[in-house]
């Protein structure tokens, strides 16, 4: 595994470092993550976050627990497999985390039949995991970017506006992301682009996350409150909406963040196309109806209720955001139905969000 | 005009003594305004802010320009005028501001051809509108709570669940509100309810204001991102949303606080009633299609990139919320279109959103 500036995570001898997500944008520092415990707690406190990125974490959490092991058992496994049931539900929501944890699983498990070393085969599995998300997240790019392009082509190379939710960047999915990677590829392809950046209260992973990754890649942004997509929609300021997902079910309903199904109401209310960008690994072909059959994630309401930044003194500081007796209630993700999707952006191509349409979709290999 | 409580401003001598609501719920500070401009400054920074009360601050404004003038002539009765067209554009978007200008200026005009004392009339008419703004916000109160009524009844007394938006309570419109006087009179009543608050970013009015007012007269309410009020109405959480308005046009647009049409798409995607709360005077008769003729204010964008609360000390902080090259756009407003309007709740009773019941609603004497 490439050590690449896209990475938010990358191993270093027997640990994971990984770029801690809650102090960004306000610094750029790491963490080493050397313990399966010490992975789990940087999932739940969401240090790292992201589908993809979870998911990957969570199939190197696997590769910690076979180290903090010492020695090649059927105890050995059993002990791994008890952690990595610690791992998968250390977030609930995002269905990349449980079927990464689960394959690195199911392979050390047949590693383990066939007398192979558990740790080696946990690491490559991991390492392989990424390198397909990588390999997807620019596939991702180029589907994606080319609906970008025929709106550009009908606008007569006008800059396209592209609105956004939360952080699906290379922050969240390898190496360029779900969401963001065909405005990479836009980028690359000189298109004049400019991205809507949803705040995304309260955790504000636009305004911190897809923000400072839009201004490191030099990419036109504005940040926005998430009361005004809508307007923008209303007035034609918006062309395209681009987000990522937690879990698509088998017919196109979507679990994303908190907000996303706000966007997806007043985008078909204005006739403007909304995409969602995910790897087939986002699919949880267990569900169906995404609103009676998934239960969203209620997170601490400090979250809402506090705010952290830069005071004038440029030091970060956390600041309280309600009347001292007020409480708040923090949901992670809401449900945008599948038929306010015009399109599902995947490695293997856009599909509708059906079905039908979505089996078809299914790597030939499944 | 009684110093209640239940108002954001009151008379002292001969200024005008406002609570100052860019400091509220950290600390309870007034202003005293004694010059038309202060009154120009407060409204433009939002020490006042609500439809109702930048109305009447802006009538009492031109008595306070009444007063800066030293006497009673025609020259006189110009100079006002002309400070009075300053007030009538310190913002742009709540007719209530023109609407209360122009009736103290056209009393004045009679005034003066009928050699009464300018300066005595314009504060009686400013007075004789905020006395009529309390009789309106109770009679909204009755009407809106009616339907609050229905719901309870058919829940079979069980907690009656309301969304609002921003803050339309008595900081807003003396001295109960619009969307809040209903769910003070409920209270009142003796109905269980409870309360969604919405954040409302950028500038916090649900958390800041709506929660303030609530706590403080002991109604169950819940801060919620601005983002979660979708979810919500999903999973059935929500009866009723009730919002105030800025402007409403005469087939019954409204111009609310940004983020209230997409509250109003997600009632309508979940069959929850959305009703508008509003006294007589927030029409604008002189327009019909709120998007096309309305032109949005758009503020300081550092009320999105930065935000105040309490620091760990108690100490007022403001923090940057996003990186330092990042720029933000901040719009104010959004149009809700008056086919997502359940109904328009205003002193002369409830009416459908469109232009044949709000005529039919005009008081007999207009």
């Amino acid at each position: 595994m490439a050590n690449g500036i896209y990475k938010p995570f990358w191993l270093d001898g027997e640990s994971l470092v990984i770029i801690d997500q809650t102090k960004l944008p306000f610094s750029y520092e790491t963490l080493k993550l050397v313990t399966p415990d010490q992975a789990i707690a940087a999932v739940k406190n969401m240090n790292v976050r992201g589908a993809g990125v979870i998911g990957n974490v969570g199939a190197f959490g696997v590769y910690l627990a076979a180290l903090s092991t010492d020695k090649n058992s059927a105890g050995n496994l059993d002990k791994i497999k008890s952690i990595a049931q610690q791992i998968r539900i250390a977030r609930p929501t995002a269905v990349n985390l449980t079927w990464a944890v689960d394959r690195v699983i199911r392979i050390l498990e047949n590693s383990y039949n066939s007398g192979r070393d558990l740790i080696e085969t946990a690491k490559q599995e991991a390492i392989k995991i990424c390198d397909e998300d990588v390999e997807n997240s620019a596939k991702i790019g180029k589907f994606g970017c080319d609906r970008l392009q025929e709106i550009s082509n009908a606008k007569s190379g006008k800059t396209v506006n592209i609105l956004t939710h939360c952080n699906a960047g290379w922050l969240a999915i390898v190496d360029s992301g779900s969401a963001l990677a065909p405005i990479y590829e836009a980028q690359a392809r000189g298109m004049d682009i400019h991205v809507w950046v949803d705040e995304t209260r309260p955790r504000n992973q636009g305004a911190f996350l897809t923000a400072w990754e839009l201004q490191q890649a030099g990419i036109k942004h504005t940040i926005i409150a998430d009361n005004t997509g809508g307007l923008l929609m209303q007035y034609g300021m918006v062309d395209m909406c681009i987000v990522g997902a937690d879990r698509v079910t088998r017919r196109g309903d979507v679990i994303n963040k908190i907000g996303t199904y706000l966007k997806a109401l007043a985008a078909r209310d204005n006739n403007v196309p909304f995409y969602v960008a995910l790897p087939s690994s986002t699919f949880d072909f267990e569900l169906i109806d995404g609103i009676k059959e998934v239960e969203i994630e209620t997170r601490n309401p400090d979250e809402v209720l506090y705010m952290q930044g830069l005071n004038d003194q440029g030091t970060v500081t956390k600041i309280r955001i309600a009347p001292e007796s007020s409480q708040a209630i923090n949901y992670g993700f809401d449900i945008t139905p599948n038929h306010l999707v015009t399109g599902l952006i995947t490695e293997n191509g856009i599909c509708a969000a059906n079905q039908t349409a979505i089996a078809d979709l299914k790597p030939k290999t499944a």
